[in-house]
């Protein structure tokens, strides 16, 4: 398909500034920047894919082995004790090229209850980029 | 993986109750009993695997088709004009059998601002029934 030229994803993909967690032929990861918890990772493909439902046949073992790869990454590299993994679908979908979050958690987090969901957090300077770096190694290392 | 006795899920795929809206050799779908959003389904392995994390590369193309094919009916069987796709891995995990939520999403439906993530709904008599009898017929005719 033939990305929209504005589309911010694409522009990550093709060398746009983002803390890049892995990538390979298929895949970019990149911590998403407005994260819901700290460490928070958003999987896409290189191609433009504009929703979930579009993502073809070919790239769903590379998308949930990458999401298997990030969250183990996270118990390993972050002290996670699980994680949570979201795609919004058309509603509530910010950027329309298809991307799955995983979101490192703790127990006690209270993501479900006293945060809302999409109530996000800020990182300090020079944290994303530690953070980034961590999980990069940790993912490469899975 | 030898299943718990305890496991829920495996006595839903084993037969027990729940409003089923696909099965086939390798997955069960069925509606949550506390949907987020009416129409919330749970995709599920026939066989037990404990989370996401676990899930074997021969299920995932199952899985995410299963999904798309959920998320697509909701839009051509409930008015639905997106989706949300979730899954807990061990933090907010209720039952330790690997499941994929699949939420129908209408513009405006608040779910990540005025009510929490969490916040369940009820269904009314019958109500359940006849939604899983949509959606069945909707991701079969898929």
């Amino acid at each position: 398909m033939t990305p929209p030229r504005s589309c911010a994803f694409c522009a990550i993909v093709s060398g746009g500034e983002a803390h890049r967690v892995y990538e390979d032929d298929a895949l970019v990861a990149i911590l998403d920047r407005a994260p819901l918890i700290k460490g928070h990772v958003l999987v896409m493909p290189r191609e433009h894919v504009p929703t979930l439902d579009d993502l073809p046949e070919r790239l769903m073992v590379p998308v949930v082995s990458l999401v298997q790869r990030t969250s183990r990454a996270f118990q390993r590299s972050l002290g996670a004790d699980g994680s949570l993994t979201l795609a919004n679908t058309r509603v509530s979908q910010s950027v329309p090229h298809a991307h799955v979050h995983v979101v490192p958690r703790r127990e006690g987090d209270g993501l479900f209850s006293a945060r809302m969901i999409w109530k996000r957090t800020r990182y300090a300077d020079g944290e994303a980029a530690q953070l980034a770096t961590r999980l990069r190694e940790a993912i490469a290392a899975s």
